[in-house]
């Protein structure tokens, strides 16, 4: 499917390219991260706001987490997520197993450091679409074996 | 259409992040527009190589053009070029009568003065999807009315 890859390539770009742009000085893995998280952020809040403008209202934070993992997932990565759990306390743990942004990295562990840099946009663009919708969270991501994937939301009461 | 629109994000963020890291020193916009060719360069040679996988080889040039036209349009834009000209001495001008990363822009002239940083990634794709498939070539956009726009191919005789 090379519908969809625009996106992916373009995605793998902006990664070679903030870690590249550390010849001006910067070597801060932290910064890169934080810099693509960001950008997923702002794409995140983009994306939300145009997907739910005509979904009813939510009728609460377990609801809006189905609408990510359903709706919101499929249009960024063409599937949906394929578990989720939660504590009922504020902890939501979305499972892929096939991570489209990982799928293209060798399947071994060769490649699992690489890893965090793969997945912080996406980290992003969940925490901006649960801001856009109210939902305050800070969101890390784990891999164990790839390209499966599991993100973890942690709500952060206001 | 939110579906495609993670692209379009995506591709918007990249243009502020460029502009945006101005603050370490480059104020040159020419290096700018550079970096986003370059990038859209990458991003082309990888959709084309993906997309030709299995076609038939291309009888000549034109076939070429044509290809790029209808497929990689439709693949990146979702839509076709509406009309492709040629003098037969190895100039192109595909003309997009409504080009999907102006559409968000107002169709103003109030805008114009910023459609270049919106066009270099998109010929750097056309150039990258040429190059990959054996055509070395300059591409220049050019916008008179918005969302409408020309794109120029230059082909470098080898």
């Amino acid at each position: 499917m090379a519908d969809e890859a625009a996106f992916q390539f373009l995605h793998n770009e902006v990664i070679q390219y903030i870690y590249k742009s550390a010849e001006s000085g910067e070597t801060d893995n932290g910064r890169h991260i934080a810099k693509l998280e960001n950008m997923g952020f702002r794409v995140g809040q983009g994306l939300i706001e145009r997907l739910t403008k005509d979904t009813a209202r939510f009728k609460d934070e377990l609801d809006i987490m189905k609408f990510v993992c359903k709706d919101f997932w499929t249009c960024v990565f063409k599937k949906q997520i394929d578990n989720l759990r939660t504590n009922h306390q504020g902890i939501y743990v979305l499972q892929d197993n096939k991570f489209r942004l990982l799928s293209q990295l060798s399947a071994g562990k060769q490649y699992l450091e690489q890893a965090p840099k793969y997945l912080s946009f996406s980290c992003g663009l969940v925490r901006g679409a649960l801001s856009s919708l109210g939902v305050k969270s800070i969101v890390t991501a784990e891999v164990s074996i790839m390209p499966a994937c599991k993100f973890q939301i942690m709500i952060q009461k206001m």
